[in-house]
């Protein structure tokens, strides 16, 4: 592990971190964000997870979500959307391939080798953070279009890793929607009950988690991607049928981008802490 | 003038405005944030001058600022750093030509016809914001680095235009620092009078400005260049020669980022719209 640049923001510490990834094959980069003064074995901490395209920096530079960490004492991990590197494969499409890795494990060539970014977030990356950060114990999961989904399954999957969830624009039914359905053809094969495993509205039935702990989205009513990519209203037909507590706040006006996100992210902090606490 | 994109952001509306500069014979672009039901005739306005290598970009996505000026009615507007276009002469050097215009008018060629940062900040875009978005009245003004050698300089030439004034991590005297003799000497040529008219520190003796109305600087301990490229305190010398209020705060461990803009930028904002109202 090294420690690529290191700032002090919010009288806190934002360090990018970089280390070679197991599971991913590559080497990787992420950012955390460190409050002043707080132990982090104690200190509630929080994945957000970005979208298509992204990186580790989309989230670090533009979400705005430091100033209120810091008042909280709340960590903040922020990891890349997928492996990368020159000898990791990738597509031309922006939706495919490195930038779009889906927080699934790959079973198809020539992505199995590389792209496993559930165990990676799931589980390597947590270890590496006890280890190396002391940051233990149940965290929150929060993320972005693509992260969304990633955030809402991974926390459905990984009960005994996280303890809280939200979401900005989710696609909540990779299996329905066009962003999806190339994603798990590509990376999981041809339709079938494989697919029903990563999919949010299909997870929720059985998931064992917490039916009162309320999952908190956000979504623009300007989002471009609304209609076709993200259906947020399947989402929440899934959750009353599974008796899931679910909260999706329709933002008038707002988008599907970073000005989006920084405008509630507070919101999100808030909520995470309370389920954390 | 173009709308190039529109976002909402804290509830007010994020503009990505394009026009075409007389005084820069180009095409530029500017953000513009106007906080939701603010009559913008009435309501305190700030201009942002970024540095070295930036657009109006940075600022924009990093700042964080937009909370806080929802929060306070404030508009924010972010110019970019130097002319811009293929017809446009530039250096290799990421200190000289695009990116870095240092908010001065050249008058060496071939640098003159385009190289016209002052007049563009403090007259031609003030016009186009009064025209196009009944942005009147004196604004604040603020900038970091090159972006705070641009803010202290206008504040003291323009006092017709600009009635509050700070800075981040500025130049504080671009005729006895690297970035700023190399600048001088391309744009205005050999050393000599005509510098001190664009150097704040000579400027503030003889500047016709509220010398009540304090100046604040924020500098970060461990920003890089303090020592070679900004010297902060010579700034505070020749406030105490001139009798002008000055507030210099070294804010312990921050770099030259926008992690430290972004963690002091609410400070800003609450000194402009005091001084503004």
């Amino acid at each position: 592990m090294m420690i690529l640049e290191e700032h002090i923001c919010f009288g806190g510490t934002l360090k990018i971190v970089g280390h070679q990834s197991e599971v991913l094959g590559c080497a990787m980069k992420f950012s955390i964000f460190l409050p002043k003064g707080v132990e982090t074995t104690k200190a509630p901490a929080l994945m957000f997870l970005s979208g298509l395209t992204c990186t580790h920096e989309n989230f670090t530079t533009k979400a705005g979500a430091y100033r209120k960490a810091a008042e909280l004492g709340m960590i903040i991990i922020a990891p890349d959307t997928s492996p990368r590197g020159d000898d990791v494969p990738d597509d031309e499409a922006y939706d495919f391939g490195k930038g779009a890795g889906f927080y699934i494990n790959a079973t198809q060539e020539p992505w199995a080798k590389n792209y496993q970014m559930e165990s990676y977030i799931a589980k390597e990356l947590p270890h590496l953070l006890a280890a190396e950060f002391a940051v233990t114990g149940k965290m929150g999961i929060s993320g972005h279009s693509m992260g969304g989904h990633g955030a809402l399954t991974l926390y459905m999957k990984y009960p005994e890793r996280f303890a809280s969830c939200s979401a900005f624009a989710p696609i909540v039914t990779p299996s329905y929607v066009p962003w999806g359905r190339k994603a798990f053809t590509g990376y999981l094969g041809v339709e079938g009950p494989e697919w029903s495993k990563h999919d949010a509205c299909e997870l929720v039935e059985d998931a064992q988690i917490d039916r009162t702990k309320t999952i908190l989205i956000d979504q623009g009513t300007e989002d471009q991607f609304v209609e076709e990519q993200l259906k947020p209203e399947l989402f929440n037909e899934a959750c009353e049928e599974a008796g899931q507590a679910v909260k999706i706040r329709y933002q008038n006006g707002y988008d599907h981008s970073y000005y989006f996100i920084s405008s509630f992210i507070d919101d999100h902090l808030e909520h995470h802490i309370k389920l954390l606490a």
